[in-house]
């Protein structure tokens, strides 16, 4: 079995060299595709699933439309999905088609600071790539905009060598989005404009946990402006075995599911904010000043920021012992860092936290009621503070179903932890998230619970807890779990520690309520016998001993009432 | 305190194509820079130090050269060090510098399949953005080739938008590498060639398990071939209090710690392999028979692929109902679907699997023997084998302290695990890795040792476990934990099982020879007597029973021996 090895040439650095190239982005993430959540075909469905969703909730709430979206899974070989997201959105310009759905870190949500799903430019276009390299197919997107006549249909590759797309096809047709809802006689709405993407793709459908169908439940309880409509077609098994590669014919019944919109409006639109000074590093305040517009380093202090005021500048340039009439961009070379220095000794109001739109302590609280059966519930959104300069915003939400109420949460099981970044959910990694770090560094005994040390508690619970910030530092670009950022437990940690002690005196309450339940009844058994008894001692007829009897009981529950 | 909340503008289809734009790969990593290491200042430079080092090795490796490299961490402000990487390589050659130190995603390693510690042409330049970022300095380059006359020095930036190096210096120069060693009147020793890289940065300098120190020490532990200095120059404190920016003078004399090379031969080469077919999805078919320099599709099959024979390659072309004459740049459009199924209907020979450089169990034991001081130790190299068409090797050691001989080891503290990939240390993310998923995997009971479920077992003892793969998936860019493939964890768990057996057996051992050894003495505690009894009995003299007496003791020896 010993094969002789062959020698390996030996470099220089001139051979090293000429071997370096490029590596392009796309490249990159193929061949790493674990790290934007394409590891296995069954996480590949709802990765993609998830990013065409992100998209199109933001395109709509950015455009003031109320997000009308469906959801097919379709099964068109044995381990082979076709995914098709249609929304009710603003539609796709067509020269942008190609390189938002075809090209990996395009996009416009990454170079501003403003609340929303998508934050990388990643996300539709590595699940178009994923597909093109498990199936070879290409993305089709089908697109209408308010201002153009007809839509269009455009199918797209990504050219990964160049990161580029590549058009296959480009076609102007007849076409809005339209939707079917779950009563099967009911006509197909249909919006005068929107967009559709349909990626191929292997993929594995399986419920439970970490599947499709629970995020898009999920998510339709964190966005109650959001009609979501749902299907996932299987094929039927074929017995004669006779494969061939061909398609089975679907049926076109395949029921819809929806989850109809809870509220009429949307969320305050969230908004865009400038980076404040003291969250941005050197080598940031160097390339900001350098591609500053304005002409005097003032006007860069107090236009390219936010809060600072005239004053303010002021202070900061003669703190620096620059002039606030010098040009920012020489400053960018040359004193950067006595500016930088001066930035950080003066008083700044912090940064405008009016930014973040969070679901709020009322609509988590009906979120939860929906979809889990409890008897306690809770919820605290905090005040907005910041990390890094970002603002953020933690709201966290409590269930607590009485023991044996809920066929799902036994008591003597970790409590379930529902995890959400704007308005995301989060499904996998829950272990290497801020979010469960938090809940387990909480103490819970001291609110009534057992809790092994350092771990998430046990008992017949659910907490949701959500980050809303204008930046979520994810731990992997598939965005499925929160860094561990000290500021950011520290909120979380407070929002359970409240939601804990409001359990804490219902958990109080309904012990001494059973307790005196219990005296109540050892008392009520002793009744009778103590009215004989004061039957004989004291004379009374029998109408006397009942008098007294109920007398008696009426004291008890009166006592029981005031326990 | 209720600001009016501006409204955001509403998007439409047009005002939101106009901001869409690319977003540079240094741009997305500046931002997510925990994704590359950089999360603290004090993580920041580990990361550093690690990368300069993992190019160092592999770069003298490559050339042929034992490699001499010395660290040096200068702290050059209340939290700023510069970091100095200096080894004895091939040099780079000076039009590549700019690129390989100011541009991510640039590099000779991604686009192979060869066992090296380098694999995605992100960390050095990453290192450099995050110096750049933190202090505004530049990445200075000494370098010398052995065909160059003089080095060439060079002072290079990243213009993050563009993801290009900006050149700030280029000179030729007088230089040379040197080394010193920890003898301080020696002369220091020189070398023709090599390379020097040094970095400015914010950065925290900490000792423990997460250190620079300890990095460096795991590093010469599994590259017994690495002749390595280092030295850490911290600023005296100054009680002046008058800092005003300026650079304490800083001693010139501080000590460098040498760690001697064990062996002075280079571990056997790495050798380059092609892509074994049944580990190649379909999209990356297509895109290498597009590129395929082949006039034929059989050409292509049997040159761009390992373990194609002419027979094979025939029969996969027959099976796809494809001419083995066909151009295969035609296919990669047409039929790559069929020759897909058909390629992954023919038996082929496994992917070679000579291309991996283990450590080898002996050299695991010398590097234990020499790091952790214990009773016991042991070492498993697997037989390498395969992931998703990657070669991979896993090798397991153990070394067991008798409880109370290592201070650092206690008795039921949970076992320290010491993880390496190709060769380099990993010490951040222990919780988020294969290995430590397969260490809590394994049943650690059945071997005598106790074990909290599904996590680490508790005892005295250290396990070092080594993955040598022509690609290691990591868990994030910054390489620190490996990604929980199933065919690498069940390796893992196979040497763990392996080593765990030769620990009962030895824990056996240690227990029966205590349990003689108490047996022993509760025995001898009786001979006099028993001696004395059977000289009344016998009516032995006084000679008769210290004869007797001796005989007995001697055979309690031999019985003993045979336990």
């Amino acid at each position: 079995m010993a094969t002789k090895k062959k020698t390996a040439r030996l470099e220089t650095a001139e051979s090293m060299g000429a071997r370096q190239r490029d590596i392009s982005v796309s490249e990159f993430f193929l061949k790493n595709r674990h790290l934007l959540g394409f590891d296995s075909p069954r996480k590949a469905l709802l990765t993609t699933v998830k990013e065409a969703v992100d998209n199109s909730l933001d395109a709509c709430e950015e455009a003031g439309i109320l997000p009308e979206i469906s959801v097919e899974l379709r099964q068109i070989g044995e381990s082979r999905f076709r995914v098709s997201v249609t929304d009710n959105g603003p539609g796709v310009v067509r020269a942008q088609v190609p390189r938002i759905f075809a090209k990996l870190l395009y996009g416009s949500k990454f170079h501003r600071l403003r609340m929303s799903r998508g934050q990388q430019g990643i996300g539709i276009s590595a699940a178009g790539m994923y597909g093109q390299l498990t199936t070879g197919q290409a993305t089709r997107i089908h697109s209408k905009t308010k201002a153009q006549k007809s839509a269009h249909r455009i199918a797209v590759q990504i050219d990964t060598k160049a990161n580029k797309p590549v058009i296959l096809e480009d076609v102007e047709l007849e076409w809005r989005p339209s939707y079917y809802s779950d009563d099967p006689h009911a006509e197909p709405k249909t919006y005068s404009h929107g967009t559709c993407v349909s990626i191929e793709m292997e993929a594995t459908y399986v419920r439970g946990r970490l599947s499709v169908d629970e995020f898009l439940k999920q998510c339709a309880i964190v966005n109650p402006h959001l009609q979501l409509h749902y299907r996932v077609v299987l094929q039927k098994k074929n017995n004669n075995g006779n494969d061939n590669g061909q398609v089975e014919l679907i049926p076109e019944d395949e029921p819809w599911t929806t989850y109809e919109r809870a509220v009429k409006t949307l969320p305050p639109p969230s908004r865009e904010i400038k980076p404040h000074p003291h969250g941005v590093e050197l080598g940031i305040l160097i390339q900001m000043l350098k591609d500053s517009p304005a002409r005097t380093l003032k006007q860069a202090l107090t236009q390219d920021f936010s809060r600072v005021s005239d004053k303010a500048a002021h202070y900061i340039c003669e703190t620096a012992g620059l002039s606030a009439r010098a040009n920012p961009s020489r400053i960018a070379h040359q004193e950067s860092e006595a500016l930088f220095k001066a930035i950080n000794t003066v008083k700044l109001m912090r940064p405008p936290t009016d930014c973040l739109s969070p679901i709020g302590e009322e609509q988590i609280i009906a979120g939860l009621q929906k979809e889990i059966v409890a008897d306690f519930y809770t919820a605290v959104t905090r005040e907005p503070t910041v990390y890094r300069g970002n603002p953020f915003q933690v709201e966290v939400g409590l269930a607590y179903a009485k023991p044996g109420d809920n066929e799902d949460l036994a008591g003597d099981d970790p409590i379930r932890v529902m995890r959400f970044a704007n308005r995301v959910p989060l499904l996998y990694m829950g272990g290497g998230c801020a979010i469960t770090k938090a809940v387990g560094g909480v103490n819970w005994k001291s609110y009534g619970l057992s809790q092994p040390k350092g771990s998430l508690p046990l008992g017949p619970m659910v907490i949701m807890a959500h980050m809303a910030s204008v930046w979520v530092p994810f731990t992997s670009e598939s965005k499925e779990a929160i860094a561990h950022y000290q500021e950011i437990i520290r909120e979380l940690t407070f929002a359970l520690q409240e939601c804990g002690r409001r359990l804490s005196v219902y958990l109080n309450k309904r012990k001494r309520a059973a307790e005196a339940e219990r005296k109540k009844g050892y008392i009520e058994k002793y009744i009778p016998h103590l009215a004989l008894g004061l039957k004989d001692v004291l004379q009374f007829n029998d109408k006397q001993k009942e008098r007294v009897e109920k007398d008696l009981k009426e004291m008890l529950e009166r006592t029981h009432l005031e326990v």
